[in-house]
């Protein structure tokens, strides 16, 4: 197994810096993602890459490799009966509780400045725990503005990658994940979500999802970051951006397990807009 | 009991009443709360009162009073690890699950414009779950920028209304609950935090705690109101507020308990600062 770990480590550092080099080449002024390495006192740590420009008023895309003694689990609730509608096994409670863990991702979240250009998260991962492995990811689109050209834009894409069976199943779980209950609302115009995907037979996939997410989303960065608005987007669009917070600090499975696994705070909170509003 | 629930539930509204004509009487410019009734589709509801002024950016002052079939409980964890060290009995698991449910609280929190002046909450509660019925409620400052004879003053206050033995646990107490664990930090200065307190005898004093509230906050917003503050303030106040949106919607009981019961989301968010940063 830790062939397999030495590669998803490698292939993670290489897609972080592929991606960040085609952000920052969108930024009309040169604006750069300033990287920040940090150790984990439990063992482990990464590297947080954070970008403060003009297109992107805020930005953060991390790589991390943890490991430890003991795997501090997920919450149960929600998530969990989500997982098991979509008949998907996770591993038994037993199976983890206590063992020692590994855990290697990337994780990205863009807050631009124009109202017309959406949020978008990204994120993959590997975890090993105990002797089970499994991988991880997602990505889902936050428009203030839904745009449809948009919307069928990133789902096309996200088609062709997953092709129709795993797209099938993986739209419908983004659907639950990014769900804002208290709300009774989506967080955005959704995308794919998976957990639990075992055997080395899905790394490929997961590579895969990985490079998708360029060309899912830079072509509607540049359709959108010229178009002009108002105080009044702007207004709204930091409401929403409020609902973003909402959701990353009350169900993020990524956030929460952040938290609990003694993860770097300003890593975890990279997924945070600079400035929301209630 | 309904005696008691009728009365606690008639000093309640006062108490709102009493603090909303006082807090808007320190406006410059005349702004008022504006009162929204609202219905919980279980069983009862409540009001929230909310205020956009010159002085309070955004502050919300709420009553509620609201019954159901089923108590939905509370989180484990470190809360009610806090609770055992402090040698408080909460009412066992057994005692509260799925039992019918009687909640009536005042809450408020307040988020001035200028930085120099304190945020602070204040909440006083009524539960009765099944045959069993307790007091909780507390205050805390939250300075950006404390001062040495803000917090001396918000605590004297507090001293004096609790008495020495109430006070020194229910200060105690205050620093374990309004801590942000994941960034090993109170978020503020302190207070109290009380839960649990059984009996009607708790009644004068949870009444006493409502009453203190208006002493041991307004003397400082007339203190520090008018002192000057630069962007730089207010952008680190800016992102104190991000703290306290961690706080409210990662550790509350109050939040988490509103969200849970199906509670109003316009009213357990009246929390939330107007505008913060990451």
């Amino acid at each position: 197994m830790s062939t397999l770990r030495e590669e998803v480590e490698q292939e993670f550092r290489d897609l972080r810096d592929r991606i960040c080099a085609r952000l920052e080449a969108l930024e009309p002024a040169g604006a750069k993602f300033r990287c920040t390495p940090w150790q984990r006192p439990g063992g482990g740590g990464g590297e947080m890459s954070e970008i403060r420009g003009d297109l992107f008023e805020k930005g953060g895309c991390n790589f991390s490799a943890v490991s430890g003694d003991r795997y501090p689990g997920v919450p149960e609730g929600r998530v969990a009966e989500g997982d098991a509608a979509l008949g998907i096994q996770p591993p038994r409670a037993e199976e983890m509780a206590g063992k020692p863990f590994f855990a290697a991702g990337v994780s990205l979240v863009m807050h631009p400045r124009n109202p017309n250009v959406p949020i978008v998260h990204m994120n993959v991962r590997y975890l090993e725990v105990g002797d089970v492995f499994w991988f991880g990811g997602g990505m889902d689109l936050t428009p203030f503005k839904a745009f449809d050209e948009d919307t069928a834009l990133f789902h096309a894409v996200l088609q062709s990658v997953c092709g129709p069976e795993r797209y099938a199943r993986f739209s419908r779980w983004a659907k639950e994940y990014f769900f804002i209950a208290h709300r009774h609302s989506e967080r955005g115009v959704g995308g794919v979500f998976f957990d639990y995907l075992r055997g080395e037979e899905s790394w490929p996939f997961v590579q895969a999802i990985g490079d998708a997410f360029l060309p899912a989303y830079t072509p509607i960065v540049e359709r959108r970051r010229d178009t002009p608005w108002t105080e009044l987007d702007r207004a709204a669009q930091l409401k929403w951006r409020g609902r973003y917070v909402e959701f990353n600090l009350i169900y993020d499975r990524g956030t929460i397990f952040g938290l609990r696994s003694g993860g770097n705070v300003e890593a975890i909170f990279m997924s945070l807009p600079p400035l929301a509003s209630w």
